[in-house]
């Protein structure tokens, strides 16, 4: 039987349900895309894949191959399986919003990664979520020396992927990040997918 | 007259209101010691001091003096107006709490900065709040070229402070971070202090 691929439109997110020991792929289909991935334990929504609970636990600014993100009650709930990219991601910005379009000179409305999340989990019945710090999947943000931020286009070409495994029942959303300000998306934002892998290889 | 000066004991918190244009100074009152620094807006406790979004408001890893820490609605809530520390400071780890410690190899109950807020915050009447990555100051968490970190004790002597301003109307919670299992506090948990030092200069 062929996975499941859940198609994320540019500019929009989608979810999905994965269970414990379920493993999927999130691809970036066209290349230079980043997703904004949140991960919410199924029966609890206020427990979440948290960024700085993730760095005490692997004491590096991401996880590598091999390694798990955990949630803010610091336990394990996706397992970082395999990486088909140029392994550039990163945890330290927080999602779109509308405000930061605003402040990017945007006039009226603009998709954002916060309300993309905020929408499809109130589709899901959960109106009132406190909205974490994404993984932010192939975004290049380099840390300089002295600590200023570098942002620099995704580095992915088309099928860059990567692989991980929910170690909780959870729910998972993946944003196709709408930024068109900025270069991270080369101002080009375009779709992304959710591959469901099925069970833990034996 | 005298500026009000808040102690805070070992291992504890203490919470104090400071209104839109008041300045306080956080004092490190032995040295070597680290400060969990919380602050949420007045009339709702769900718009706080954001880590995250305050990264990209100055795009670095920490404010330096000058500049503010932002919400995460992205509105300034605190201006960072005088370092009189090394300015070895931290806004990537987690608050501690008694998972932490039970991960670390305490058996039975250890006090911990969430908890600490917690407390403080329930005796405000919020009962119910989300637990911010905090502002930790003189905390000493080296980023390495390859993203990990190298953890060291806090390099402050006594004495040693940084002075914010209320943008906003807050309620601000200091926690004197009970942590005596690795290093950060010289395995020697010590007091810290709030001073209150009234308006902003004309």
């Amino acid at each position: 039987m062929a996975d499941e691929f859940v198609l994320v439109p540019a500019r929009q997110a989608r979810a999905v349900q994965v269970p414990s020991g379920g493993r999927f792929r999130v691809v970036d289909v066209e290349g230079g895309q980043v997703v904004d991935l949140f991960a919410f334990v199924a029966g609890d929504v206020g427990e979440y894949a948290s960024a700085e609970h993730t760095r005490i636990w692997v004491n590096r600014l991401f996880p590598r191959v091999g390694e798990a993100f955990v949630t803010n009650r610091r336990r394990p709930i996706l397992w970082f399986e395999q990486d088909d990219s140029p392994g550039v991601h990163d945890m330290l910005c927080a999602a779109c919003d509308p405000t930061r379009y605003r402040l990017l000179g945007v006039d009226g409305w603009h998709p954002s990664c916060q309300e993309n999340l905020q929408r499809v989990m109130a589709g899901l019945g959960h109106d009132r979520i406190e909205v974490p710090q994404p993984i932010n999947l192939f975004m290049a943000v380099r840390v300089e020396p002295d600590g200023s931020f570098t942002w620099s286009p995704a580095p992915t070409t088309a099928g860059d992927g990567v692989v991980l495994r929910a170690e909780l029942d959870c729910v998972v959303v993946a944003s196709a990040c709408p930024q068109d300000r900025n270069e991270i998306n080369h101002y080009r934002p375009t779709p992304i997918g959710i591959q469901l892998l099925g069970s833990r290889p034996s």
